[in-house]
């Protein structure tokens, strides 16, 4: 059977089923992916369908750890979307260099990690155990438009 | 008409008839611009007039939006000082590749993306939609010395 | 008397009688450091001691400034440790880029640079002030496990 290694993004993406959504598109004055040398900054992703929020609401108060998961996961496939409109393919990533994740949290909501979790795994089961990047989870006041989830994302992708 | 991308940063700031301020000074023991290879980092600008808070204040709560879109753009000229200072001119600048927007709010503050785009304009209307940078919004629990906004930028320079 | 640009970092550990813990340990799924080119990215740093939290809190609540610098210091201890097992020696950090520096508050909590220079001094003291950083500080709703404070770094290393 061949591993993570050998088989790229864009079959494992679709071995596991994921159809990814439409790309974002900015709620401003801004794009969603600059390159510069083999960096690849994507925009803030939120927990958006169709450019309407998926969830709105604080974690810890009106959204539960299942839904911060979810929520997340969303905002994690439109950072795909977004990384493949910019590559043309996902097999052009070389490594996920880092997600900042943020979430809109009560002042009793310490459950980050976890909820944390649902983008990285996302990622790792698309990208590789290889190519699993560093993380920064911050509880925050509030996200645009009331969304509870953000998620920032590097790659290094090839030349 | 030349188009903004014939016309340097300089040109396009000089026909505005903006004028910089004097770069920032530290608040701590850091800098105020670091570079590597072609990204240059600036710390997180505040709105500060002569070292000196021009806002103190929260979101939502004793600030509204116009506040901080003001806010915004002081901490705006602030960053173009500090790389202008870094760089002997912005002409040297070949695209903002991220802008980090850090508000203080209320927990029901949600128009972030109206107040980003302050910082957002008035870097498209210096350097040209073409080097738009992606972006990163958080609404946070508090800024230093209780300052309602802090912007972060990182730019692709010229070698 | 030697300079701090002639005397490498781990000399200066040494001279200081720093002895660094073992490097952290991740609370998820993600890793502690990736490199891309000569930038080092580290994942957000927390205040534990053998993978438990030394302090559990908020400042301006249950922590004072004092704690709060004392966390960032242990946090900054996993960073570089952190550092080190991905380099072998911190003596190829070339420069320190970026501090990011997250700290759980209560609302008028303002105290911010001098928590923060807790860990810009430490930095300061082991690279030499020729490598200091630029700097982001933020005050958030939580962080991970309900501990105070957080700090990403981005070092520049030797190729």
């Amino acid at each position: 059977m061949a591993s993570s290694q050998s088989v790229g993004a864009e079959q494992r993406l679709s071995d596991l089923g994921i159809e990814l959504p439409t790309p974002p598109r900015p709620f401003g004055a801004y794009v969603e992916s600059v390159q510069s040398g083999r960096l690849l900054f994507l925009s803030g992703m939120l927990p958006v369908v169709d450019h309407k929020p998926k969830y709105v609401g604080r974690l810890g108060q009106e959204l539960d750890t299942e839904s911060g998961r979810d929520a997340l996961r969303t905002a994690s496939m439109s950072a795909l979307s977004a990384a493949r409109a910019h590559l043309g393919t996902l097999d052009k990533v070389t490594r996920i260099v880092r997600l900042g994740v943020y979430l809109a949290t009560s002042g009793d909501f310490f459950d980050q990690p976890k909820v944390a979790d649902a983008a990285s795994e996302l990622f790792e089961s698309i990208f590789g155990k290889e190519k699993t990047s560093v993380r920064m989870v911050l509880g925050v006041a509030s996200l645009p438009l009331g969304m509870p989830v953000e998620l920032e994302v590097i790659m290094e992708v090839a030349e």
